[in-house]
């Protein structure tokens, strides 16, 4: 094994934020701190904007006491970025690199930091420049190749269940038809979570749609309906992600039908895309009491960015692996030769318990489709409009433990009167 | 002081649940088990409803366990209403009390439920039936007379200020302006906690509308493009219930434009009210778009029913008040000659500190306005698009101890080039 190289370390981190980002951050620099051959740590601002425009923190010198804090942070510490770096791009990244001697750069994102980290990677490599690239995993989507799961996902997915907890009861005390949309665009491991919310045989959840099947407003409204008339409510968690089969994004055609109307707001009929999310309750709201009318009272709500950005509601166990990941990304670039990114392992065992290992930068950002994972098949049911239970084995360690609730049995009138 | 007569009594909840109603319950329950005079407790299912359908819960023989349990669910145990009973529904209220032989009648809920207990109260005292009448409030609105706020207001209140708190750090590491809309309809209390999410003296929201100031679209996209200006971003708090200078919500003058358009969903062009509030988001988002071309990167969320169901971040003072209530309002069934409303007064101390007192059902729920309490004026800056930072003597204590985070102080490039 070659010993390796001294230099300066740079960490970035890139993407929609998580509430666990910034364990990964904390665990980079900590690991950091315990090796000889980091001379140098550089937290890029905005990811690889920051490299560009050579905007860094010296992640070296900040306490212990103060890291702690940070890493409970949500969001991106070090800020994060939208930007999808092309070639040229990506030299100036090599080149701001060779300027500063970085040796190791470290890259907190999805599959498209993997790619970013890949293309610098090998213009070193065309170059000679010794340099080691380590990607670390984060999403809530939980839809990175390769990993069993993603960082950021527990506690996404904790957040999406506990949610659900508290409004099944609220659906409980007010009955009714309650719609919630959850993040997800093509993978719906977010969605899927909320089944984590049942304790009782007729807990909501009752319809889950996730953007693995096709939806039909039809399909919809009557199982819905089926489903008011064995509940007297029903509880519906939708992804944002879901499409028509045509493969047409709900979202959108719900703005197409905005722009038609009054909501053309500008020159040239520009509705933002991001305008679909919350419409898109409203739509499936109004599809529903159009379409059942002995359903009276229908709500929705958008979950929207606190699944991803609430500060009190974090998984331990999903806190510890991204930690786990950012230290192991340390650590990976001392002693294997190699590149590559980080993937938990979930080890055989009665208890959860993972393990890390160092895949292929292009195992997690290949060329060809597909490029992210979606929900296994053998978790939907039949119909597509409900995720299995034992989806609960694969999801559950991963969220830990939820808020316990009472409730009083029912006892019938005569047994009081 | 007559002794109280012997008897049943009869508890029950209504309006939207809060994550704290269960604690007013179990308050009533406990205190009443310590006391004599009461023989038997009916839980009536879904408030009024459940007493002229006659199906109780006979919580006099619920574990202590289970009800420590129940005190920390969310959402009404016994199940809520929305059912706002006229004279002739609280005749059949007052036979069935008449026919169990119901001689107290412990009433949680808003000024609605205050005005109920308040009829039922007239039809026992016409007929000289001895019964005893006890209203003890909830609401997240906060916006109930006399009392000095109103238990279930500071958990949601939490909510929001922590949601705020991740809002702000993700509106930080993806610059843009992120728009949130919070329940309210007349009163802004509870968008007006968002400002106990600031720490920094640059963290949002950078503007916050409350219902109690009309609302113009002008006024708002000159503040957001001025905020964006100054901060690089803007994160804005919205109560739904804003209005324009006329008084007409801007909710539903966005369900009106809908109606012109393509979402006209069925013949009678109906689209229920409650379409609003999510696209009242997406309406504001895109007219920020429309006006301010600076601004790329535009977000709203309608955090929804979650201000009110969310189960792990309740206030330990509000859990604690709702309780507090609920056991007075048993005792002042007790002690005190008179029927009334269980009011908190917040006691002149260096430290925060409450007492009850029972006020007359008719302050609570009078005959003329205002039959709520707005945020005063005292708490609005004067341009009416933020709220002082004194309204955080007033709610900090409600809300108590919120999510601490940490981040890197700036390093310009020179100092690590």
């Amino acid at each position: 094994m070659a010993s390796p190289a001294s230099g300066t370390a740079v960490v970035g981190q890139a993407g929609g934020p998580t509430v666990v980002i910034n364990q990964s951050l904390v665990g980079v620099i900590q690991e950091t701190q315990k090796c000889s051959h980091i001379k140098r740590l550089l937290g890029a601002r905005h990811g690889v904007r920051g490299i560009i425009n050579e905007q860094f923190y010296d992640l070296m010198r900040q306490p212990n006491n103060m890291l702690e804090l940070v890493a409970q942070t949500p969001a991106a510490a070090l800020g994060s970025t939208r930007d999808k770096p092309d070639v040229a791009y990506c030299e100036r990244i090599f080149d701001v690199f060779r300027k500063q001697d970085v040796r190791y750069f470290f890259y907190i994102g999805g599959n498209d930091s993997a790619q970013t980290a890949q293309v610098v990677n090998k213009l070193a490599a065309d170059a000679k420049y010794e340099l080691r690239v380590i990607h670390i995993p984060k999403t809530i989507d939980n839809d990175l190749l390769v990993t069993d799961h993603c960082p950021g996902y527990g506690s996404a997915a904790k957040f999406v269940a506990s949610a659900f907890i508290g409004d099944d009861l609220d659906n409980r005390a007010l009955k009714g038809v309650k719609i919630n949309i959850l993040m997800g665009r093509h993978a719906g491991f977010l969605t899927a979570a909320s089944i984590l919310a049942r304790q009782r045989p007729d807990d909501g959840p009752h319809l889950v749609y996730l953007p693995e099947r096709p939806f039909s407003i039809e399909q919809f409204c009557s199982d819905v309906e089926r489903m008011y008339q064995q509940f007297g409510r029903c509880l519906v968690a939708i992804s944002e992600g879901i499409a028509d089969k045509e493969g047409i994004p709900w979202a959108q055609k719900v703005v197409v039908e905005m722009k038609k109307g009054a909501m053309e707001i500008d020159d040239h009929g520009n509705v933002p895309l991001s305008a679909g999310a919350g419409s898109l309750a409203d739509y499936l709201c109004a599809m529903v009491k159009a379409n059942c009318k002995s359903i009276k009272r229908l709500r929705a709500d958008t979950y929207g960015y606190l699944q991803r950005s609430f500060p009190s509601c974090t998984s331990e166990v999903d806190a510890w692996e991204a930690r786990l990941v950012g230290q192991m990304a340390v650590i990976y670039s001392l002693d294997a030769d190699q590149d590559g990114s980080v993937a938990l392992v979930r080890l055989p065992s009665t208890t959860y318990s993972v393990g890390t290992r160092l895949v292929a930068l292009q195992e997690v950002a290949p060329e060809r489709a597909p490029f992210t994972k979606a929900v296994p098949d053998d978790y939907i049911n039949e119909a597509g409009n409900n995720v299995l239970n034992s989806f609960r084995d694969y999801a559950g360690p991963l969220v830990g433990e939820l808020p316990k609730v009472g409730w009083f049995e029912q006892v019938s009138q005569k047994q009081v009167g």
